[in-house]
């Protein structure tokens, strides 16, 4: 197994790429591909230590700028580290990119090289949504900003696939999320996805509100990669902003302060887990290759636990079971084709 | 002033509406119309002790429920609470209108007895957003699933005559939510709007995006309604998840349980800032009449903090106001008619 790492994607880069790919080489039978400036990852990885020949380098002397405009740069920047990684999946050189740059980078960068999975009008990002029940997924996580019906049902499909092979559940839910539990609740684009969805073949249980998201009594939850978005990232602020009073009000006082040190390794312990470095990466389901897009303030183990879902959708042939599942045409319920 | 409150509106009605009411009339200087199932409403009044004569109940036998179809229930029961609270407004008989009961029923029935502000096109309902930089206002927070750029606008014009005349802001800062800060970045409607907001001459800031809502460096955030619920819904499922976890960690041990008992008030007043029963209400904006939503949990507290706001909103003018900067047209930066 090899999993092409984007050295220079991430608000850390290279370091904490590289850091990561040392510990996956530790823990995983892997061999890691660092693309990105040679000499700055040869430098990183001077004093590591790590079983021989399981990390190689590959030199790509551009890097694409969070402000760049994605596809724009992909196509102008074509020795940069995204464009490079990918290049690699497309030539059998690697079995899955991992890269914690620019998104939309990362995204075109995939779709150029590898292109969309036959019968996938459009790729989506899955992100692992942390919940009281559990790690669950939502898609589109903002790779599409607009979207029609079919697209919500193709992310469905999608979706199921994936937490199927890679998340090893049994028939999982799926949820639309909407502004009600009624079908008759929506926008114009949940109104007519509910309907798709309930003729569907998938374990649809309807519509999940806002309020639903946090529960997780459901296994994937489909919207608009707007919606899904602005959901990711009010999940993280909300969080950030949580934790920012609790600490204001841990340290109100000599009383709080020692409750504080009863309470602290727990809060933490809390804190990780809601914390989506943690989680390392969210597929980019639809192209033909395993894409991981990590967070851009992935450190040392986003990265490794990115390089381990990457292996996962290999070893489960992630790429051939969402293929399967498209060709097997989901709309219908009673398929008599 | 008085101020008709819907008794029957809410998941604890008549109970903590005429609750609400009497403390209403005993810290403000208000008369309450409590309309409802006057018998019902009246035994609850029984044992209660306030001012003479500044309660008076007007008898609605009709009730609509949450699972009544808002447009079809308000034209079908014509005695019900929320018909009749909405009709003493229009017949000058009240002042403003406060309901915790089917927002979509409220919302029809304001719309049916008094009509929209003229030039508005769609009312919004715009929510108060507790932020780590105090309280701001969102909108639209669920009236319409489906807007346009030009609607966007028109919340953006709302929301700043509001933020101005019942919050006491000056020049009242406009984000408009979307899912990156560069003005390229959004979906179509956003797109869009975001020209028009840049041309008006609000106090536009720009984009703002998920993770930016809990943190408040802005006055007022314009989304469309299906986006505006989902945050809203959202807010509160993350903080109530969070709670319960920390509530988790803090009985998981006898020693966390003594941090426990010295950070519980601390806890306890954060929590309770976060909760949007204690907020009591969202005024629906654009209608020619004060018209506040309350939360369907809402109690005693909630009811009398949506009073105020209902006075509020009439001592400042609300509707005048709104009603003259349409006239204004916000549009242009330079009006030369």
């Amino acid at each position: 197994m090899r999993i092409a790492v984007d050295a220079m994607g991430g608000d850390f880069s290279p370091q904490e790429a590289v850091r990561g790919a040392v510990l996956a080489v530790k823990e995983k039978r892997v061999h890691i591909i660092l693309v990105g400036r040679e000499q700055e990852i040869k430098k990183e990885l001077s004093g590591a230590a790590f079983p021989e020949g399981l990390i190689s380098v590959v030199d790509a002397r551009e890097k694409i700028e969070m402000s760049d405009h994605p596809a724009t740069a992909v196509r102008k920047k074509k020795n940069s580290s995204i464009v490079v990684a990918n290049r690699l999946v497309k030539d059998g050189k690697a079995d899955a990119v991992v890269s914690a740059g620019n998104t939309g980078a990362a995204m075109a960068a995939s779709l150029l090289n590898l292109g969309r999975i036959p019968g996938i009008a459009r790729p989506a990002i899955a992100v692992p949504m942390p919940t009281l029940n559990g790690t669950k997924v939502l898609l589109d996580a903002g790779a599409n900003a607009d979207c029609d019906p079919k697209d919500l049902l193709q992310f469905a499909l999608m979706g199921t696939v994936y937490a199927e092979a890679v998340l090893g559940l049994v028939k999982p839910r799926v949820g639309l999320l909407s502004i009600g539990e009624e079908e008759t609740k929506g926008n114009r684009l949940v109104l007519e996805s509910h309907q798709l969805l309930k003729k569907s073949n998938l374990n649809f249980i309807g519509n999940i509100e806002g309020k639903d998201i946090p529960v997780g009594l459901y296994d994937v939850v489909v919207c608009d990669g707007f919606v899904g978005n602005t959901v990711l990232k009010l999940v993280e602020g909300v969080a950030g902003a949580l934790f920012k009073q609790i600490k204001d009000v841990l340290l109100s006082s000599p009383r709080t302060k020692i409750g504080a040190a009863l309470i602290k390794p727990g809060l933490q312990s809390l804190r990780s887990k809601l914390d989506y470095t943690e989680y390392g990466g969210a597929p980019l389901l639809g192209v033909r290759g395993i894409t991981i897009i990590s967070h851009g303030r992935s450190q040392a183990k986003a990265f490794k636990n990115a390089v381990t879902y990457g292996m996962k959708a290999v070893e489960e042939d992630l790429i051939g079971k969402i293929r399967r599942a498209v060709e097997h045409k989901p709309e219908k319920k009673k398929d008599k084709s």
